[in-house]
């Protein structure tokens, strides 16, 4: 998407690749909201430092990165011998999928990239056809996000108020992203509309990564608290809502996303506001069979406790809000219940979450 | 309620009168919960400025200040001139009342220390009757809350789990508190159970005032993001909410409170948890016909753009969390409709919303 730096307004993906340097280029999406910079990853080992590191995060975002980092691993790579060559790229693929143990994007990426490279009878044709794998992926992910952008855009009439929860926007793909995907879109066609962006508590990704997104593009927004929806939607300010999804359960149609998610869904089913999630097909589960066997991460209670942000001084600093002999408990996501789900916005298109199983082998479900 | 400094426990009111030195003694309630100080107001304009500078704050704290205020002031005042005594009376009324002037509670008070008043034959029969009353509405202030927290015990199980949102604490009021109240009346009763604190952003006075107050008085809690709420529940962590209220309608049951109160009062409603709302009988208005028409402030957008904490270096500090070209929108209160209420928790015993209206009269409406 565009971002406009020293008044320049230029457009960016969240991961390019350099081929001349043989580095990953890099969103520092550590910075954001106070400062954009792109970062060079310079070997394969720098790009798993930047995953595990998060630099880069969000499902689509570092599946493109793990991609791009195995072909950058298998050009340091000098010299005919394939055994050799075999041996090196297991290495790279070893070290780029530590970096986020438990993200399965990653996994799936470096797969197809693998996939791709056994065609190839030197390891010159495999370097290439690593790269051109990678390249793929990317412009693949774009091209989903597109999609799921113009199925959306049909939902946001002229003069709409959105919800939005958290960041599913382009910073977590290779651009356009997935909740904002049919903001950008109904922004081309000339639609206006207005956003409110959940702060969403601890990490704040709705005033961070989301706000900046939508005052980039020049979208209407207001930062909410979290608490403050229920309210608006109580007054009539809020027509509809659309967040993203970490995994959404094929068989069951539940969702699971950041904490916070299930209560906008309750308020909405309340108000009968549409509820929309927005995903890629990749992020389907098509085994699990019920939302409770989703584990939900604990995560580091300091997050509650306190926040990251700049300072009088312009320093980034985290301060501690909370009564410093109390404790919290901080659950990472919730799982949304299928009833409260107006729909599931795909790149094939809109569906009850419900009806995803019966589609299942139009979207993909090989099983 | 009692506060451990260095390592020894004492039992403090959050306002009380020094009669020797003629001072308001309140506790700093802008440096919790970080620093625990007791602070002399030392003469009725610096008691009015206590007031507006938010010192001390919360409906019943407020009330008694300005109540001691106007005792305080009273005695600043030599002489025996009668008239010249009510003149000074006066001025130092509507100084007291300025300082928030659209406070309901520091009117209320000090109209009972006038009723008073008027009684003596001369000023120093007038200033001894204003203290004695001041001291009065103190003490039915702390009585009040004891009442609600008799009542509200009885609503504890051993083994609880329970919510409760942003402070409706005894830092809100002389002592004890009104949502705090059942807690601390069941833990004198010996039982046993877990409270959950959201954060209660923007201003976050459930991490900073909520958790210190349960940590001083070793109540089992943790702080919890206001998005995980609904999580709990669905997995069957809560078991009850308590909030306390700003407002509370006679004639619809209508309750007016802090900024996601609503928000609770419906997913409680989903998971069929009992809801209450606890209250001093002076926060009920017998007049609004509609909750619609309560008018909901927009708070500064700051608030929501960052947080104040405290920094590495111990220094008490503002961060911008947010994106710095976006703005915010910050609705202070929400109004919880009598539905999703299980009970108002009174001095008086516990009623169903709807029942306020019927038992106005035991209630104290005079109209």
């Amino acid at each position: 998407m565009n971002v406009t730096v020293h008044g320049r307004t230029q457009h960016f993906r969240t991961v390019t690749f350099d081929r001349a340097r043989n580095f990953v280029l890099l969103i520092e999406q550590r910075l954001l909201p106070h400062e954009f910079k792109i970062v060079p990853a310079k070997n394969f080992k720098e790009t798993a430092v930047a995953i595990r590191d998060m630099i880069v995060r969000g499902a689509g975002a570092i599946g493109a990165t793990a991609a791009y980092g195995l072909a950058q691993g298998s050009f340091a790579f000098h010299g005919n011998d394939l055994k050799k060559f075999s041996a090196h790229v297991e290495k790279v693929y070893q070290t780029l999928k530590d970096a986020r143990p438990t993200a399965v994007d990653p996994v799936n990426a470096m797969n197809d990239v693998r996939r791709e490279m056994a065609r190839g009878k030197t390891v010159e044709e495999k370097q290439s056809l690593a790269l051109a794998a990678a390249e793929e992926f990317a412009n693949e992910d774009v091209h989903h996000c597109e999609e799921i952008g113009g199925h959306g855009a049909k939902l946001i009439r002229n003069g709409m108020k959105i919800l939005t929860h958290c960041n599913a926007g382009w910073l977590a793909f290779v651009d356009i992203g997935t909740a904002t995907a049919p903001m950008y879109a109904a922004q081309k066609l000339g639609k206006k509309f207005h956003v409110f962006c959940d702060e969403t508590r601890p990490r704040s990704q709705g005033a961070t990564l989301t706000a900046w997104e939508l005052a980039q593009q020049k979208i209407s927004h207001q930062i909410i608290a979290d608490n403050a929806a229920g309210h608006l939607m109580q007054r009539g300010e809020i027509d509809m809502v659309i967040v993203g999804s970490d995994r959404t359960l094929g068989r069951t149609g539940e969702v699971a996303n950041k904490i916070g998610t299930y209560t906008k869904a309750v308020l909405a089913a309340r108000h009968k506001i549409p509820f929309y999630v927005a995903i890629p097909l990749s992020t389907i589960d098509w085994n699990l069979k019920s939302g409770l066997k989703i584990p939900i991460e604990d995560r580091n209670e300091k997050e509650v406790l306190g926040a990251w942000g700049i300072n009088l001084h312009g320093k980034r600093e985290f301060v501690r809000v909370a009564n410093p002999t109390s404790g919290a408990r901080n659950p990472g996501f919730d799982v949304t219940p299928p009833e409260l789900i107006t729909g599931i916005i795909t790149p094939a298109g809109i569906f009850k979450p419900k009806e995803l199983w019966k589609r299942r082998r139009e979207l993909g479900f090989a099983g």
